[in-house]
């Protein structure tokens, strides 16, 4: 069953439905636990899911399967599932666990497609483990450069599955979502992998800068390289069993480019530094993204006190540089000085 | 010395003049050896560039330093040089080594700026190891997303020096182009460095499909990261010694990005694609490229040829898939079916 039915959550469970229906090894029901919300119409979301096939709010003109059944009881639509994809926005996350506590099947498997971790000084907050931790059962991540909109629209994509010991459980995650347009590797790094959907986001508004300086291709190329070898080293230095294959995967290097190039982070950035940091990020972000707020500057914010508190600010350049910038302690120009910081990481 | 004046060539001799005239641990005077041409004017090219201290014809606008002596006369220009700096195109390489053969200093060092080397069925002929072999001198390389009029405008870039076995030439050479705008980083991996330059070229031209298909940035993404990751397979596989980590090096993921999202190759392959495969290469160059050949092409064709030989193919689904479309055996949409060949790499 899928937990969350945005414009990914519906996306997720179209192509669950899709290989349900066709494999043997699986049921072919796909329950999506749907926040409730009465549409203009006066129809439930619910009711108008079930009735059309499609996510009229959310997903339109994309038919998700008919197998697939929108169920705004969450607790009903658990029970008895074996296979639970998490896919709400991350502030949920917390609500939904506490609410499902015991009414889990002991023996089911979790996947998260949530984006969003915490990185707190003690060490990184990450929702796979919340997930496994709160509910006592396993919990893998599927990650990777994943536009909704685009799988919905079935152009070919692929994604990267995190997993911790189990390689069956990994084969069965890949099968539920492999499509002829959707490719799935598993990689047995479930902290690599989904720390990579979270600090993407930070080297987003590195490039963002420069796109706002227009410094061109040599540079944004150069930057995107440092944001992912900072990625990398970060992930290490959190989790000694990261690996940096995991980088060359699709959750690493081509969600970066995905989302150097396209997204909100790397949006907003771009509009900072052509203000030459002169309006505040709040101020941008209220302005370009209706009251939500970008997960980059959060996330950078909560690097740099790690890095702070263990006295590594030096070897991760690129990323301090971006905090200072965002909190306006340097101006946008600074994220290409690096005369001074050049032995990042010498091999 | 530069050997070459193109707009490369131009840049780089911009950026060790600057470092001879300010590093006391090297002479100040950069001669640059310059194919003679008379200009419009009637002046010669060479008068040209030592009267206004620009490459009037191929980097105008662009002061090289008052210490760059543009010079005709190759065994002229080499005399006495200790550091030889290769940056003319490829084709004009067999040529200059042949005439410089027992010219130049038996303790000269080389460095390859040259991207396009040919990968022949006995291996690959690596455009430093030519160097090397003719002169009986040592050779390393410079590869990078160095686009040549970005760095001329001193707009923040880098690159990578790819070095055989003295770690102290390195070093050297990174001082000799080192500026606060011009990052370099050493990597003792001559091979990867090197093939690198020219392996990117098939990637850009899947890219180039892509954008051509209007298949979005995730397959984009996907397509990229299958390149660079083919890229280093391939190298393992021609030299053992290649490393993992220089794929994450300026000249492996920072110069397939700024490649593929622009650049010729990618450009003629979207043209490719848009028309659906129905005009040739050979047309699509000679109405875009004023004559010029596209080097992905032909890379292409010779890597197959390579991994044909090997039995290797299925190992390389996007090499194989660029060129059977180059070639006409598939039509552009090609690009994206892998549902069949998944298994590239396992880890």
């Amino acid at each position: 069953m899928v937990i969350g039915s945005g414009s990914w959550g519906s996306v997720a469970a179209k192509l669950v439905a899709f290989n349900t229906l066709n494999l043997s090894s699986f049921h072919d029901e796909v329950k999506m636990w749907v926040f409730e919300e009465t549409l203009q119409s006066g129809e439930k979301l619910t009711d108008a899911i079930n009735r059309t096939n499609e996510n009229v709010k959310y997903l339109p003109g994309i038919k998700l399967g008919k197998n697939v059944i929108a169920d705004p009881d969450l607790d009903n639509a658990v029970e008895d599932a074996n296979m639970l994809v998490f896919v709400t926005p991350h502030q949920f996350i917390d609500n939904i666990c506490k609410s499902l506590v015991g009414k889990v099947r002991s023996d089911a498997e979790a996947i998260s497609l949530i984006k969003g971790m915490e990185v707190k000084i003690e060490g990184p907050c990450l929702i796979s483990t919340y997930i496994s931790e709160q509910l006592g059962i396993n919990c893998s991540v599927l990650m990777g450069a994943n536009l909704a909109n685009e799988i919905a629209e079935e152009k070919f994509s692929e994604a990267t599955v995190g997993y911790r010991n189990n390689r069956e459980i990994a084969e069965q995650w890949v099968q539920l979502f492999t499509t002829p347009y959707f490719m799935v590797t598993p990689v047995q790094d479930v902290e690599g992998v989904e720390l990579c959907g979270t600090l993407k986001n930070v080297v987003a508004i590195a490039a963002g800068f420069v796109d706002g300086l227009d410094m061109g291709n040599n540079t944004k190329a150069a930057i995107i390289r440092f944001g992912l070898r900072e990625m990398r080293e970060f992930c290490k230095l959190l989790f000694s069993s990261v690996k940096d294959d995991t980088f060359f995967e699709s959750c690493g290097v081509a969600d970066v480019i995905t989302t150097c190039f396209g997204g909100r982070n790397r949006k907003v950035a771009e509009a900072f530094a052509r203000n030459g940091g002169k309006r505040s990020f709040d101020e941008l972000e209220a302005e370009m993204l209706q009251g939500q707020k970008l997960q980059g500057v959060t996330t950078v914010r909560e690097v740099y006190e790690v890095l702070r508190h263990r006295g590594l600010l030096e070897l991760f350049p690129l990323f301090a540089t971006v905090h200072e910038i965002c909190s306006g302690c340097l101006p946008p120009s600074a994220i290409v000085i690096y005369s001074e910081k050049k032995n990042i990481f010498p091999v």
